[in-house]
């Protein structure tokens, strides 16, 4: 007996709404420099920076797609930061959804062993077809729907094993399963991963224990980091981005003084690792992530509005200096 | 013999030019977190912020949709409030039709006696089909559309007998008619209250006498306010993003002396009562708008450019610790 | 035997990705104010301010076009310069050919001879279809369409000799030929001409000898200048947005030394006949353009990143003096 066909269908499906931004994205790809084919068992795959050039337009589709259709990414001259004068803009309806039902690369996949074993974070709404993180039981919410897209941070194409076990995860035909693959490296990947900002400041609330079903809306900026090409490096200035130069608004309810602890906890400033570019806090931690405080991934400068209350608590603050460090 | 039948169709429809719009918004409910249903007599009732959740994003739909399909509203950081940097900024084709043509919340409509009394004022482009304000023979326009949408500022669903005298004096059948209800309180309330900007300055400058004809274009910002709890406390930020944080460039033909005594008198720190937040000078006036100076209700800086000389004329300025009063 | 004919098509079609946005300014032309007409021979004309108002949204919507269907731009307010908060935001794929290969102003056009003689300078992907200029063999592109769109900075209607000179090289019917007019002194002119911020700084880079194919990305964003009624000091107010207010990032491929080379020769200020605003300088050269130094025609401040270096070389400011004394 099959629970899953019992279950109702979800009001909102984040594959079904990101679904007319993939085929675009596909239909486009020569405009956007990145390259669609089907792997050996069908599956379609799209490079947006291994060996197809791709960009920031191009990074900025996969981060709208990453939302699961539920958010906006937009260019902005943010007027933070005069020497870096781009940013992204994130918002979107339902945050929570879009950011952590969809957006969050908490999907650990890997196959094989050793030196050939591939290994990549997946990200994006087949996420939420599959459903294999703890995380959805509390966000109450499993997608169904006819398609599926899975967006891996990586340099490599996954082995079609990985993929066939995604697609039956995910219970779509593997012709059904499209997998976006942005190295960190690249212009796509940095725009996407900087375009995170929102869902960290979220992935942080819901680490220090704040019930997710309190936030109601919220707002994210980043500015966008200059790629470096080894992926450490790109990869410090995607979190320095939001570490450094990250702003956030949060609208929730509940008790005020609730909102306010988390305005105090939630920037990145209020991390005992805080006070360098995080490239340097790895170093330290011997490259190991698990060394690292967690409390560190955090936007900048933070605001949280007490709907109920209507007073908005604010802490953290804006790091030039180490954005520079960073991204120069 | 109907008059209006004989009336050549409006060259531009607000009506029609917002229908695909207000359809989106009904289509994508569920994401948006709105409530769609119908009326007893068949009106279609879009709960934007009452019993249904809504949010940002909703609320910067609805304003698309009050300024007729004719504008756009984006969020964007604005770089001149460092402590509340999320912004609406609103520009559009014809902004004098879209603003107040379709956007200004003009149309006064009341239902019942008493303490049953319903009152709301109404915004958005069906007020171009009934035309009921004498503002619409001064721009000379008047709607004429197969459906109406209809905005209301309030947190009561509107009587059905007021649902139908709407959709009577549109000369629309009633379901054809949407009204899309946004409590002040809510965040698609000051969403889509805050990206009034440009509509307060150019209501300002019709105050004053200006010719409205000479208006041949504009733009404006103004950051997004923190919803309160309660509604009077909420309109006054509403009014205070655009008093201490709005900014509207006017672009204006005729003589240069006058687009210059315009942009003197069009800031709102040329109104006698500026000073305080809103929610302070209401109080003082004993709750009474109407002792209230009128000036009042305008952008905190203003440019206006006269086309024919050639000359931009500057005046007043954004006032962040009055902002800071009203938001925190 | 015609040579063309065998060439295969290219991947990427300015003129058709444009199309879909020329049908679309072309349908909304009452919203928009602008006015669609048919020349003798049936070549489809749309003024958008030579007798039509236009606007500046007409402008942003024809800034598009003219970058072949691959950008972006967007209104923001920038924070930059507080006296001028709306500015342009320019991105989008292959900025390149979406700058150099579409919007350049580079196809010179003239008909006729003595005091009736007409000129103008010929923008928009339709100069990829003629290709006439030396620069699409540097592009190593030609467009092969259905349809073409030339957008032509003009106050006066093209003769209908040149519109079927302009058909017959771009090898379309003349039905299929559109051709949007936009004054320098109009709303329309001079949002369409700030937004080329990104492309001066591409074109900049060409003239330095830089390899465009190692332009990967980039992005652009100005204020949005005053028009003028005067054409020459409407000129100057575009050119001045760009040099004093223009800023523009590059990301590109090759050796750090060759991208830090490229950053400093780029802002305007490297320039010796910086310092003025452009009306100034034009008048200082006798009203001839080619007195002028070429490499003033410039974004105030650029950032280049080195993409295989990771490091970002920056050059040049903001002038917002220099800003003022010309918008003013």
């Amino acid at each position: 007996m099959n629970a899953r066909a019992e279950s109702p269908l979800p009001t909102v499906s984040v594959n079904a709404l990101a679904a007319p931004l993939v085929e675009a994205l596909a239909a486009q790809a020569d405009a956007l420099r990145i390259a669609v084919r089907r792997s050996a068992g069908g599956a379609r795959l799209i490079d947006a920076g291994i060996e197809a050039v791709g960009g920031i337009e191009a990074g900025r589709r996969i981060a709208e797609i990453c939302m699961g259709g539920l958010g906006r990414v937009a260019l902005v001259t943010g007027g933070a930061h005069p020497d870096w004068p781009f940013e992204l803009l994130v918002h979107g309806a339902q945050p929570v959804l879009a950011c952590l039902g969809s957006q969050y690369a908490g999907w650990s996949l890997s196959h094989g062993e050793g030196k050939d074993k591939y290994f990549a974070m997946g990200s994006g709404p087949a996420r939420a077809l599959a459903a294999r993180e703890a995380l959805f039981a509390e966000l109450g919410y499993r997608d169904r729907a006819a398609s599926a897209c899975l967006v891996l941070e990586t340099d490599r194409v996954p082995p079609d094993a990985l993929l066939e076990r995604v697609a039956a995860q995910c219970e779509v035909p593997l012709e059904r399963l499209t997998v976006i693959l942005t190295p960190t490296r690249s212009l796509a990947g940095v725009t996407q991963i900087a375009a995170r900002v929102l869902e960290v400041a979220l992935h942080k609330a819901h680490y220090l224990g704040f019930d997710l079903k309190r936030v109601t809306d919220g707002l994210g900026s980043a500015p966008l980091p200059p790629p470096a090409p080894d992926t450490l490096a790109a990869m410090g200035r995607t979190n320095d981005a939001i570490l450094f130069g990250g702003r956030v608004h949060l609208y929730v309810t509940g008790a005020a003084a609730q909102a306010e602890a988390l305005a105090q906890k939630l920037p990145s400033s209020a991390s005992k690792d805080y006070g360098a570019p995080f490239g340097e806090v790895f170093r330290a931690a011997g490259g190991d992530f698990y060394k690292i405080d967690p409390l560190l991934f955090a936007p900048a400068q933070v605001a949280v509005t007490a709907l109920e209350d209507g007073r908005t608590f604010r802490a953290g603050r804006l790091a030039p200096e180490l954005l520079e460090r960073s991204f120069a």
